[in-house]
């Protein structure tokens, strides 16, 4: 870990009190000490944004009332803030994320990057021609063992990959809900047009990219919403295929009884194949072409040696989503220093989802609502 | 169980030494003492069925060089066989079904039922006629939780079923092979034109029509062999609509390394969720809203009461492939005692699989092959 | 597998209609085609027993009235039986072993072999004196999975054992249970002084002594009967040492409630692991120093070559317990067809477990017995 | 969760750059952003003792040569810290807690508290005497399921516990080792008499205790060291006595491949039993009498609205080790906060292991060494 002269200074946009995900955020940028939040446009609401700056310990004067505000204030003072974290409905993503980067303002974003691929893309030459850090936070890719079987895929020990299934399924939505969390997730002027497609699909295919290193070319889905009433998607299953001629499924669920957060990749090659869970993210299942299965381990073996990702605590000693968040932070943290002190960063943090990422994660999903709206027609990506 | 006067006596076509599927069947008939074998057309080949016939015990008089013989020499015997089990690969499936049926015999046989719909349904007009039992061995259907699952799914322990995901994958294919067990699925003359898609998605199939009483209405298939040389198909990806409005998705896969035989169930439904894995058959996993996943177990509870299958031995005593097969020659023996002693047939036994069953599948199959052909398009199934 | 000229014939003494063991004996036998049931003393019950006989269509002058009887007219007889089962209460075990044996019929003997040591070892001169083959069926030896944890120990796959956790937990004497099966275990008569002891922990310490090679030395216990007007025991806790120096720790309970049919085996060496679940009998964990543990399979890998054990489906198509106790019986028509013909018994029939096994097993037992009611002293096994 | 004014304050003795224990204490009071590092005596070497204090922004004056100083400083401070963390090898735990208390400032402490009962039991009286919250930190306790395991426990879910099973079984002392952290844990100057009863087995017996409510009345131990060279045992087999009636078992052993953190802990009553494997920590295995097993899991059920334990992400994102340790500086939060402001705190708070508990364990500890020094008898805990 490079040693920081100073902690880097967050502020945050959305995630007042009561939001889960703005909280997991300030977790995970806590974890390894190298960040600290001082200034937030938490909430539109006054009363709840100030009390959820004090709650954070954040000075009343760094609370601003919307991020506009912010994004100016904060570029003026000596002490402003290295990165802004956006962690709002869909439809403000961009608006916020070009407001700061406008004012050379790093960019930590939730998926999915925007509504649309259009809307994302609007803003993409802003980016690209910016050195500014755009990340994207697909928490799952920080994993430890994620990014040891992106590693042994690459290192070709599965060989070459023919089949992906990738599923992810959740039970939270099996009912209408009317909580905050589920309202705006199901106003596609908040949320666009792909409901569990945009929420947990793009995990799913970020995922299945980011190991696998496939690129998706063309994709056939068939999308619905099984609760009366429901407007967005909570149900997609769907087929793909790859550059490279392999093949594959995905399924997002939303009304899956019984999964609390069922995020599964596997990838069968020639001579391989690899199984990941994210409910038991400790573990990574590699088999091997006439080979008895083998229980990789985070923190043991070969991958003890290779630091992809921080080992926190020993194998045995479960690390999580929030330690897998941090990771994401810990990226951060070390791309900002390489830029800033003129070296060059591990490894491991060129492995931030970025801006092409996310942008990829966009043409996916849209392809996949066009496919269904023609009937389930095969349906290239366009990126 | 009802008590027989005498064993019943089978005949096997097809299956002689070295054969996998006949072996299986003989084992699963002697399990619970309520057959013997006493004839056979086991090989073309006059050594091998010999050899083979001694083996068996099988009296050198009814080891016969040819099928049509001894459906002949059966028949006319004051002690033949009560039923053949046909045991060959898929081309000889039918003509052997229907000179047994001719002679008034039943037939017990291997699936898929035949190479197409059209050779199945040939000789539907003459199965229906019958009185005959005609079994089509569909051994998962044999597992006890497997009909446990099915018990809940009637009585309403899930609701209404939203999302089925059915997938079955294993790895023995992963290479170009050579064995007679590969080579014959692998010529479409012998196996007919769906490679894993008739032999194990007939079965994936099956298991979901027969837990959750959905009935299949159309897919949208892309099948693929990723082998190079091989004939016929190793990766089905298909997405599935049933008659009720539920969706769903099959994989069927011979080229997954470490999958040694995945056949996996789950159904999803409004008011809880049902998982069966068939390398686990011994559990199924229920969980019902609101509540904490339940592990249900074969002996054990409700299940132990309604004996909708055997129970050999006490939970916790593993049962498996073998005792399921068993199952499925219980069924038969309960439903020949009923037929020939005019009494009524345990409930367990009705769901012995049949010929309509295997029709059914076919019809799948088909619909499958010919949605992949027209660039996956939806299809409706004819049957 | 050694071609057979005939089946073998088999007796039983207990196992009428409604016993659990002796129905498991019969399912095993026939399983593999090598044996047919041809006599037996059922039950003391003559209509009991006359009804069991039918129902195995026995024929009904081979049904005796008893034991001494069917001694003496099977050996008589040209077609007597080769072998006889003894599924009876401890306390007959060495009775009717020793009526067989005098008229040079082979056994085949539940286990525990005797309700004490003293018991079994007036028996001893003769077994070692006779040529006749004497069982003792502990199943769980005949799992290819123990077989192969045995091959590997032999091997050196895990160096010097150092550290042995045996347990055995069951729930099924949670409560005061009045079953018959139930009530004979607790009568110190039928049973002996060992209660759960005798019952499981006979076949938890076979398992550790079968798979590890070591010798137990001495045993240090504490035996409670956790169930009020429980006479014998229901809950053991044992410290083990070897004479190899290598320690360890048996728990055998049958008031474990969750717990069906827990026998688990640990061997920790200074090179290596090994972990088996007998409810998760296809599988053996392996781990060696330094490397990923490694799910070895039946049917997978090195072990497929090795034939320590029959392997009658491939690789995840499970087997179980029946299949288990199936390889004791596929042992014992091995060393008769050896014995019989002058030629030499394939290895894995070596394994079955015989009277000496049985005899050490009650020495074990009657040391914690002792060291027990010393208050838990060490105290060295007397064989 | 009680709002603070600020940030409480911390400062660590021991812990330096390397350390293990201390990052994890970092780590786990930084997450739920109520404390702030500002002061240490990190390392006896100077240079080390800086490097560390710069790497966490402590400023240089609050690095302190010894804690000594650092007692006496911090306590004369305004803004001085309002605890210790004792992270030093176990020798020094006592003498740096007297000097914190002396100064009236809250001890967190490592486990052993001591290396002796009478070690420990010196500090006593000032202890009891004091205000002061003195916590033992042990993590396992922070688990949400652990607390939930206890809550029901409690309520009489399983009924009255009559066994009661613990282990801790590890990998990493498998062969003598050379790292400073293996190295004074096989010092008896440092470590004290016990090995691995001391460092893993004192967290066994915590839990157990924890969970179950069972107070141990006498132990009957086996110690023993496996590897040539170590002075301290690393593997440790003992029967327990509860005054309740119940029995039970422990085994800790640091040689065991394969098993990186083996904590597992299993309870049976006679109403039902409870199985927490640490490595698992997201679910609890509860199985009631005539019920199915159920997986309960964190932040479902009736668990979700206890709140014993906090809540930080949703069932299915895995929380781990540096949560649970967290829990524990959330209690002592809110205990500070409690008494300081003069509320009430919370009930989870209230399950912070203290002093006590240290001394309790340390009690059994004892018991077990004197237990095997008398060749294994009987001993009663002296407490």
């Amino acid at each position: 870990m490079t040693p920081l002269a100073r902690r880097l200074r967050l502020g945050m946009v959305g995630g007042g009190d009561g939001a889960f995900i703005g909280a997991v955020h300030r977790m995970a940028a806590r974890l390894d000490d190298r960040f600290e939040w001082v200034a937030g446009a938490l909430s539109r609401d006054p009363a709840r944004a100030a009390a959820s700056a004090r709650a954070l310990f954040i000075a009343p004067e760094r609370s601003y009332p919307n991020w506009e505000t912010m994004a100016r204030a904060e570029a003026a003072r000596d002490d402003g803030i290295d990165a802004v974290v956006i962690v709002t409905p869909n439809h403000l993503h961009m608006p916020v994320a070009s407001a700061f980067i406008a004012q050379g303002i790093d960019v930590i974003c939730e998926k999915p990057l925007a509504r649309t691929y259009a809307e994302a893309y609007s803003l993409a030459e802003k980016v690209r021609a910016s050195d500014r850090i755009f990340a994207v936070t697909h928490p799952y890719s920080g994993y430890p063992m994620v990014r040891e079987a992106r590693r042994l895929v690459a290192a070709g020990a599965i060989g070459e990959v023919r089949v992906a299934q990738v599923e992810y399924a959740q039970e939270w939505l099996t009912e209408l809900a009317s909580s905050p969390q589920a309202a705006w997730r199901d106003d596609p002027e908040q949320a666009g047009p792909a409901g569990a497609l945009g929420d947990i699909g793009s995990h799913a295919l970020h995922l299945l990219e980011f190991v696998s290193g496939l690129a998706l070319s063309e994709v056939c889905a068939d999308i619905a919403s099984m609760v009366p009433g429901r407007r967005l998607d909570d149900q997609v299953q769907a087929m793909l295929r790859f550059e490279s001629g392999a093949r594959g499924g995905l399924w997002a669920c939303q009304v899956a009884l019984g999964q609390d957060n069922g995020l599964r990749l596997r990838l069968f090659g020639n001579k391989g194949s690899l199984v990941f869970d994210q409910q038991q993210p400790e573990e990574l299942l590699l088999t091997q072409a006439g080979q008895p299965t083998q229980i990789l381990k985070r923190g043991a073996g070969e991958h003890a040696q290779q630091r992809e990702a921080l080992l926190r605590v020993p194998a045995g000693h479960p690390e999580g989503f929030i330690e897998a968040f941090a990771q994401l932070y810990w990226d951060y943290a070390e791309r900002w220093t390489a830029r800033e002190t003129g070296g060059s960063a591990p490894y491991a943090s060129t492995l931030l989802p970025g801006f092409e990422a996310g942008l990829r994660g966009l043409a996916a999903i849209e392809a996949m609502l066009r496919s269904h709206a023609l009937g389930s027609q095969w349906v290239k990506l366009n990126y």
